[in-house]
């Protein structure tokens, strides 16, 4: 048993519901507060001195100064694992190139494809590492991997066993995520549909048989995968039985339907969604997912989230860093940014990059400072909670606790 | 004579014009580059090796590893010495309260006001130091800052104290503006000409006096001062021999009009600018700063930067690191960021955070890595310029060297 504190204030993020608008009244702001935990979960969160009189027998953790704790971040959309890098893309799309002219130059997804395949298990494992400390020293325990780089058998196993292989020298949760349906490569000379039916017969059984991902996504979009084909994909992914996440309705509407249909936990980019589809993810269990990063690294519109939430929906924020259209990678940057555009309250966003994108993950004991959760917690050198979003990224993160051990 | 390298790449930023639209193939980049610099300022940029053999005298200071070296980067406008903090406007505006709401919950300019007030001497240069370290740590060597929260003349000349005494204590040079023209305080009983009268009468003569700026500024704004009686009172600031600067624009238009007439060094914000007043700012030396901090920390739009630049105007981009509307204070992310949604070459941004904003200040042999210009560079631990913006402000600064010593 440890106690940790005294903290200014402990931000809990307990009893805040899982869908929906918050207000920030809602938040419970413990002040000299203290987290109590045992071995990976917190057991209590309270009065520093009132838990240190109730469990003398209790190990201390003293914080020296003023600091604020609150649950760790959930980063659960990200494709950090990749070769090559696409700062050229980025300058020429700055400078007024077209999708076509960036593809033709040598740019796009199928650049990232031709770099990763060449890539060394090694050079993709090192730089998959150093992304993973990037966010971890952001305040990320958590953190969503998708393949979709390597886009064949080989290179998509190749992928995924890089990510189990990171899981064993970090502390950091990794969920990995089948995206083999990023795009049909440009060597795979036949159809979508047959590209789509490659993956469920050749691809999926492989990462099941090695337990490399328990998740599947698509990238439904004119320039990928079209509805029709990617809802059978999905339902029959979902019938070898993976869970289903979705790349949807970023340019144009319609598949943001298709995820709350076939079931999905989320629905992730959700930039052109159309009010009535706002209304329909609002009614289901799909989690919606902002991705700001793509809005910023491609100067486009965000995810309207505050419909989102005014409808009722589970709204989380993910950073989508990928080499091509998210660069940036910071994701507290990002969602503060997206609560001024969109006007969304700090419990809002904190709820966005906790809770309720632990739950788009399955992973529903996470991202509260709640009796029975895991004790991933971070602190910030600050008196007041409300500095952590109003900085824009440019406070950082002091401390990060991950079951109760600090790191 | 010191020789610095070798460089991957060094790009000098050299023949490009001050004003109007660059193309990135204007941009002059020295492969296996070295910098050859007489004590502050640069004597010579080329290959490394040439260079070394060229001057064999030359001291050598060796470069390890791929490193990028561009010209330090020119913060020309801020507001970074203030008391207390905002995060509760932040806060609030986000949850969508109004102007009004958050004054009145003790918010606003007012708040800030009162703070810097109230902060001692020792407090105030505290925290204005570290946020000069946070921004030289991005690479910034030149840093404008404003006073406008001291609102009369004992707390006015405090703040410029305070400014002049930090540069006492950093060798980033700091170029201090008279802002008391932010706003009318509330303890300010006549009317806003009034104010202006006295700031003419009671605050300039002794700024003059003690050397504490040579530039004045005003907010012109609805809520501020209005075109004419601010017109008037830039006249009479020049006539006392100040440069002027303009913040101008930023929700009605109208006023980058008036910064351009009395000759203004530059008009900041824009956001609100007309087709016309493009074109009017276009054909004049004044320069337009898009200030995209503020639009990140207030969710309104940019500044139509694409426009100004393909109208021909000189274009700077600067952080506006205020307390209230741009908290956030790093201009890389922000510069990274308009020029996604601007669309702007890497050259137009490049420029627009060197030797374009240290046209803004009247520092004319500053931003560029030319012979004669002060040595004032920084270095990237990367192989390709193009990374530095493409991170969106991820991507660390590694050495920084200020009139040719790193620091
Ligand atoms: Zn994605
Ligand atoms: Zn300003």
């Amino acid at each position: 048993m440890k106690l940790t504190g005294p903290f200014k204030q402990v931000v809990t993020l307990a009893n805040l519901p899982l869908r929906g608008k918050l207000s920030d009244d809602q938040l419970e702001i413990i002040a000299e507060g203290g987290i109590l935990t045992d071995q990976d979960k917190i057991l209590k969160v309270g009065n520093y001195k009132a838990l240190k009189s109730e469990h003398p027998e209790a190990e201390t953790e003293d914080i020296i100064g003023e600091q604020v704790a609150i649950p760790a971040f959930v980063d659960s959309h990200t494709h950090i694992c990749f070769g090559g890098n696409r700062a050229n893309d980025f300058a020429m799309r700055n400078a007024g190139k077209s999708y076509l002219e960036i593809a033709e130059s040598g740019g796009g997804i199928w650049s990232s494809v031709q770099h990763t395949r060449k890539a060394t298990e090694e050079e993709l494992l090192k730089t998959l590492l150093a992304r993973i400390d990037f966010l971890l020293a952001l305040g990320i325990t958590t953190i969503e991997i998708k393949s979709g780089y390597g886009l064949d058998v080989e290179n998509e196993l190749k992928m995924l066993r890089i990510i189990k292989k990171a899981q064993e020298s970090t502390r950091v949760t990794l969920v990995p995520t089948c995206l083999s349906a990023h795009l049909k490569p440009r060597d795979f000379e036949e159809s979508n549909q047959e590209y789509l039916q490659y993956i469920l017969t050749e691809i999926l059984p492989k990462v099941k048989e090695e337990d490399l991902a328990k998740r599947v996504d698509i990238f439904i979009e004119k320039s990928a995968f079209q509805p029709e084909e990617s809802k059978n994909f999905l339902l029959k992914a979902k019938d070898l039985g993976f869970d289903i996440t979705v790349h949807a309705d970023q340019f144009t509407p319609g598949s943001s339907r298709i995820a709350v249909e076939v079931g999905a936990k989320s629905a992730d980019h959700l930039e052109a969604t159309i009010d009535e589809d706002i209304e329909f993810l609002a009614q289901s269990e799909t989690v919606a997912t902002a991705l700001p990063g793509a809005s910023l690294g491609l100067g486009e519109k965000f995810t309207p989230a505050r419909k989102l939430l005014d409808a009722g929906a589970i709204v989380a924020i993910a950073s989508d860093w990928n080499p091509g259209s998210a660069p940036m990678g910071n994701l507290i940057t990002q969602a503060s940014i997206l609560a001024t555009f969109e006007k969304l309250t700090t419990a809002e966003v904190l709820a966005g990059i906790t809770f309720r994108s632990a739950f788009a993950l399955g992973l529903e004991n996470r991202g509260k400072l709640e009796a029975g959760f895991k004790a991933d917690y971070i602190t910030f050198k600050t008196d007041n909670f409300q500095n952590i979003l109003y900085h824009q990224g440019s406070l950082k993160c002091e401390h990060i606790y991950i079951g109760g051990v600090q790191i």
